[in-house]
């Protein structure tokens, strides 16, 4: 074990452990590349079609995926007792309901299972080409099914920024150094990366115009957020503390939070955002456990001087010391210029999950404070995850200024917002001395005209 | 067949037929009484708790229930074919999943089993101990499974009201009357009628304090709406038109959004409300089929000369004429002091459907419009339903001007927002002459103390 005195006193969901450990290798050998999104020290849940077994869950292991069923059938969790009762069907759901100690428990059996060494599955030659296959011989499927999703709205970056576009006099609302905003999305239109994403139609009002218009939305965006899924429950007027927020989160993926700017603008006073969010939420669809990113944790948000404390509900030493999660997020684009002149996509921007004001565990501990019920493979999602720097805003409206400044693309193509045809590529990934980099995949998704 | 000769040229989904014939009568002899919510005529499905038999889908007719899953075992809708292949579970959803066809088929079924002189049930004294009971008898849950919700805010009456509280130099926002404003609430906590509502807490602050405060809302209110189960979806991407939006509606319940005013002031900028509203959301047991309401149909709101004609996408001939449905809905109240000295509730307010400025046709068109898909059995609400006059404002908050005007109970207690023990019921009900009444029963809910 290599991990660093500092973390030694952390809370126990920021504890690491022996699966962290850097010198684990994995019997499959694509896990040991240090460039690797999914070392052994990874181990992320998904689920997945294969064409010829169907419906499956599994596990990411370099470039491979471990189907968790064929394993559980072949006796593999036998020991595990009810650990394992929840890997029965075509999503994490039911295992996701099994609760934290499950998981734990399962991550800790696959990391023995796949160290180089272990034989058990590595030289059952016949369970082993059943179980194991490469990932590209699957297609990712939405990891589970999601009840409810909420977006938050955490950098203070990002409030600032669109803040001062849209209301020069106001940009930061009092609320905002107070409360983690927040506001219901829309569950039934998240997809799962790849999914092609169909420019949206729209009311919107030009400033000189005197009366709205319906046509496809002009101001297209994405907006790069982190999301988590829920895993145990709250019952209806029970708030979950701070103290116990971790317990109540499963894994996080990476999140595009399409936006269509026009349609914001006109519609979302006063009740919010709308029609301008709802047509699509695409995730990536590796879900990371809480468990690999421990070794991740850093303090929350440094507070400026003047800023308020946040109220003692949503206040604790541990989420003051280790309630940041230090994951680079990173977006890219392909126009189909691009494409056609096989021109490798190019990166907008790269910024950091521990830059936002709220953490996790404040944004869940305020989401139930009035008594909401979260539900197992709920999701919460961040909001746009924007840094200090201008390499480091989550999303075009900021980057380009709101079309102030537009951004060059290698073809000499310009944009100022998504165009059809742009591939918006999502990356996210931690890395620290003295551990593995800990990667989420891809969030992927490419713009098609509006069907009109 | 008495219908109105105005109603022969309606739309199909406004036309009556022979089991709206006011003359019809059933053997169950409650469902003959001019004041049941229930006639032959109504026929609304739920879904129930017996403590013998368990879970069970049913209709109501008179003050009993009828069990489907007994008549569909007992082979009475086997001539039915494939409609009836979704009565098999303890929810409507699988039903709702057969589509608008299975409910015609369904509906007209019972309509003549349960008519005075069918033998079929009435005379087959087994099956009709098995499958017919007192609604006394059993514990309603909710109906079916909702995906999504969403909560609009169509009527200008509520709006003006509140903008002109919270927004005196611009009540109404510019894109109030070119857009069937909505935002989505929160599924995991829609309750059926009966569940008791525990006072959220929630982060207030007073206008003259430097810091917000958090503890149990101060300013506890109902709103009074109107909902819609979605019956056939949309694919993400693809819009429904006006003009198909009504195959896309199942039927309606009646909804009490409770709500936080004190916690909804601070919080609802720039991102609309949250904990304000998702502590909880009361649904009436029985869903009225659009069928049952087809004699209630009446023209859309009439806007006043000067208002914009909606777009094209958001207006047809159809939804003009027959849009609105003409469903009076009450609010009453009884504190625990009334409760104590037995005094029965008392009657707060009582507006119309009628009287909203957009319809539900287009608040599913406009929901749709960008692409977002629609899946069966997601709800979507209408907003508070409040009318042109004093007595038909459908929230406490108008009711007592925001709290300037207390409401007397006859008690001598006085009401600004709600106290703890307060029981709010909402009731609605169609009611026009050659027709049977069509009622929806009651939605209720009592406030418990905040669980500090």
């Amino acid at each position: 074990m290599t991990a660093p005195e500092s973390t030694l006193a952390s809370p126990s969901w920021a504890q690491t452990d022996d699966t962290h450990d850097p010198a684990l290798r994995s019997w499959v050998e694509s896990a040991n590349d240090p460039k690797t999104d999914f070392p052994i020290q990874n181990l992320p849940f998904g689920a997945f079609w294969h064409d010829d077994r169907g419906c499956g869950i599994g596990v990411a292991i370099g470039d491979q995926v471990v189907d968790m069923l064929i394993l559980r059938d072949a006796g593999v969790f036998d020991d595990l007792g009810d650990a394992a009762v929840g890997i029965f069907t075509d999503n994490l759901y039911p295992f996701i309901l099994e609760g934290s100690s499950a998981r734990r428990a399962l991550r800790r059996r696959m990391s023995e299972l796949l160290r180089e060494g272990n034989k058990e599955l590595a030289e059952n030659a016949e369970l082993r080409k059943q179980a194991v296959c490469a990932q590209s011989d699957v297609r990712m499927v939405l990891p589970t099914m999601i009840g409810d999703y909420t977006d938050f709205y955490a950098s203070i970056h990002h409030a600032t920024n669109v803040g001062t576009m849209f209301r020069p006099d106001n940009p930061l609302l009092p609320n905002y150094k107070h409360i983690p905003v927040g506001y219901h999305g829309r569950a039934s239109s998240v997809v799962i990366s790849g999914t092609p994403i169909v420019r949206p139609c729209g009311q919107t009002k030009a400033d000189d115009a005197d009366a709205p218009t319906f046509g496809p939305c002009k101001l297209l965006d994405y907006e790069m957020e982190v999301g988590a899924f829920i895993g145990e429950p709250n019952a209806m007027g029970r708030s979950v503390s701070i103290a116990d927020a971790e317990e109540h989160l499963f894994g996080l993926v990476l999140v595009n939070d399409w936006s269509a700017r026009d349609m914001q603008k006109w519609e979302y006073v006063p009740l919010g955002p709308f029609l301008a969010k709802n047509f699509a939420t695409t995730i990536s669809p590796w879900v990371v456990t809480m468990e690999a990113l421990a070794p991740f944790r850093v303090p929350t948000f440094e507070r400026d001087a003047g800023d308020p404390k946040p109220l003692p509900h949503l206040f604790n030493s541990d989420n003051e010391s280790h309630g940041g999660i230090d994951i680079t997020v990173e977006v890219w684009i392909q126009s189909q210029q691009m494409k056609a002149q096989n021109i490798e996509p190019v990166r907008l921007s790269r910024g950091s999950f521990a830059n936002m004001y709220w953490t996790l565990s404040q944004m869940l501990t305020h989401h139930t404070s009035g008594g909401c019920n979260m539900e197992p493979s709920d999701l919460i999602a961040s909001g746009t995850v924007s840094g200090p720097t201008k390499d480091s805003r989550g999303s075009m409206l900021e980057l380009s200024w709101r079309g102030t400044e537009p951004i060059d693309l290698p073809t000499g193509e310009q944009r100022r917002f998504l165009a059809d045809g742009d591939e918006v590529i999502m990356r996210g990934y931690c890395e620290r001395e003295g551990f593995r980099r800990i990667g989420f995949g891809e969030c992927r998704g490419v713009i098609m005209p509006a069907s009109t």
